[in-house]
C-alpha cells in the first residue's frame, strides 16, 4: 500500500453552467475491489447511505440492464423508497444507472460512475457523475441533504474496505 | 376523432443553456394506445428508425426495471448497436429511459417521455425530454443525423395507428 495520504472526504462540485453534480473521492483499494463493493447487495447494505438509516434492499441486480430497489429505513420503519436502473455495468471500471424517488415521482437523475487506479492500481479514485434535466433540479438534488449520506457512506465504506470486509 | 390538424412534423429543439434535447410530435390517436406503440416489441419493430433500416429486437422489456437491446440493420447487416434500460414505466403516461449507443461507449442519454392527452383523451401529444452530461455531447447528438430517423419514424408510426395496427 502506498503511503501517499487519501482524500477522505469527497468533493461534491456542482457545475454553474450545466446541471451535474460530480462527486470525487479516493479508496485505500484497487477499483476492481471498490466496485464490488458497488456491485454485491450484501456489501452494500453495510455501508451506503447515512449512518443514521439501515438500507434494506428488495432488488440488487448491478449488470447491464438490472435494476434495483431499496427503501431507507430508521428505526424499522421506511422513510424514503430508490429504485432505478444499471444502463451498464463493466466490473472494475464504469457504472452508469438512473437514480429515482419514489416520493418525487418523476425526478430522475442519470450517474455515471468511473473507477480510476491510483499507485498502479493499489488505490482508486471514483468520479461518479450525476446530470439532471435542469438547475433547478441540479439546486434541488443539492440542497437533498444527500451529503451526509455521501460522507459517511463512504466513510462506513473505508471501514469496510479496512477491515477485509471485501474480497 | 377530432378534424383539428394534426402537426405531422416533429419539432426537435436543442435547449440553448442546458444540455437537453426536447422532442414534441402530436398523434391522431388516444395516448394509451400510442404508449402501446412503444411497449410492445411486435409493434416497435414496425415503426420505429428510419426507413432505411430494420430494427433487430433482441430485447425489449418495457417496464420499470426492465432492459432493451436492438440492432439496426440495413441490407440484412447490422449497422448500429442499441442498449438502453427503462427506469419507469407508466402505461399511457410516463416513460423514462436510458439511451446507449455501443459504437460510442460511455455516451449515454437519460430520456423522458410523457404522453399527454388532447381532445379529451382522442388524440395526445408526446413530449420527450432527452438529458446529456454536457454541451458538446448534445451538439453530437443533433449532428448525429438522429432527425430522420424521428421524422421518418413517426411517419411509419402514423401510417400503423391509421391502419389499426395498434389494438
Amino acid at each position: 500500500m502506498s503511503n501517499a495520504p487519501t482524500k477522505r472526504e469527497a468533493q461534491i462540485v456542482a457545475d454553474p453552467d450545466v446541471p451535474t453534480i460530480t462527486i470525487t473521492r479516493e479508496f485505500d483499494a484497487p477499483p476492481e475491489k471498490v466496485y464490488l463493493a458497488w456491485a454485491e447487495p450484501e456489501l452494500v447494505k453495510q455501508w451506503m447511505g447515512p449512518r443514521s438509516i439501515d438500507m434494506q434492499i428488495h432488488t440488487w441486480e448491478c449488470r447491464t440492464g438490472g435494476s434495483y430497489r431499496y427503501d431507507a429505513q430508521r428505526d424499522g420503519e421506511a422513510v424514503a423508497h430508490f429504485f432505478g436502473s444499471f444502463h451498464e455495468a463493466v466490473p472494475g471500471e464504469r457504472l452508469v444507472q438512473t437514480f429515482g424517488f419514489e416520493e418525487l415521482p418523476g425526478a430522475v437523475a442519470l450517474e455515471t460512475m468511473t473507477f480510476e487506479p491510483l499507485d498502479d492500481g493499489r488505490r482508486c479514485r471514483i468520479v461518479a457523475v450525476s446530470v439532471v434535466d435542469s438547475m433547478e433540479a441540479q439546486a434541488g438534488m443539492m440542497a437533498s441533504g444527500m451529503e451526509v449520506g455521501i460522507q459517511e457512506g463512504y466513510e462506513k465504506l473505508d471501514e469496510l474496505l479496512a477491515s477485509g470486509g471485501v474480497r
